[in-house]
């Protein structure tokens, strides 16, 4: 499956995978249409929003880790169901519009992986439709 | 329109639907590309996240209860005004890649059709995009 | 791009963008398929839910309120992170089937823009996929 290697170095956190998914998107030859970004994890997402101020990022972790505890007597032994509900929150993919060959993003929107449950070795699939 | 109709037997709710939709895929005969999984209600949602702990659902389906109760003294009269919140929250419709005939999911992504206003007769529309 | 000017006139509001987005359909010509919705800022979102009863669009405004509040010690020093989050939380983009050159969508569902800072002039993009 084409798709951005990652790995990530905090158990929760943002990063900034624009630039890779504007790669993938050139090499898969979409000019104009769309590109289906799916993580195919059940602890992570992918979002986009601000990217300029990297404390937007910081501000969204700490206002859903503060909504979803990580320890808050969960039937789901692993002690990741806050990773798990963060996931479906956050939603597992997104639809990224092309035209000209570059993705269709505002001004300030960048497109974030993000990690609920790491660090681990992540993979953001990037998908004709 | 193509679909799948499951009936909820509670109220809130996550029912797997994956066998389902990869059935209706097929007979939509989408090879390759994306179909729209859409929910025609607006007390209801569409995710994909893990299958192989029912615990995971069961938590997710605390931890939204929890951060929006059903009585909070809500405007709309009907009673079911968390019922909206967490379709929006959750979404009502995703995107689904399709490789080879076959839903694209990762080795511990299931599909599931959430109930949030439940017991009811619903419907999951699976569209080509 | 194609697509819908709006002017917001509160901090936090729904306005409900269906017909606009079913004339935006029918200029781009889409009569069967999908198109994609979506919002180019990042303190906004677009959603899909009930508009029968202004109400619910209301108490949906009220709990994001309550549970992401305006100031809450974020680092983010613009005053606006809760909109960020709310935006993250509802999701930038919707894609929206089309049947017959109209939107699908249930009974009871419109197409809503959410605006979590205004008010300000705002952009839904419409867009082929």
């Amino acid at each position: 499956m084409p798709g951005i290697a990652l790995a990530t170095d905090r158990r929760e956190q943002f990063v900034d995978v624009t630039e890779a998914v504007a790669a993938a998107v050139a090499e898969l030859g979409v000019t104009d249409g769309a590109v289906l970004l799916h993580v195919p994890h059940t602890t992570a997402a992918v979002t986009i929003n601000e990217g300029f101020d990297p404390d937007v990022a910081a501000d969204v972790v700490d206002v859903l880790a503060r909504l979803v505890p990580r320890d808050d007597g969960y039937a789901h032994l692993e002690g990741n169901s806050d990773s798990h509900v963060k996931s479906i929150m956050v939603g597992c993919s997104q639809l990224l519009g092309v035209a000209g060959g570059t993705p269709v993003l505002g001004r300030w929107q960048r497109i974030f992986f993000c990690e609920f449950d790491g660090p681990r070795q992540r993979q953001l699939l990037v998908l004709r439709v």
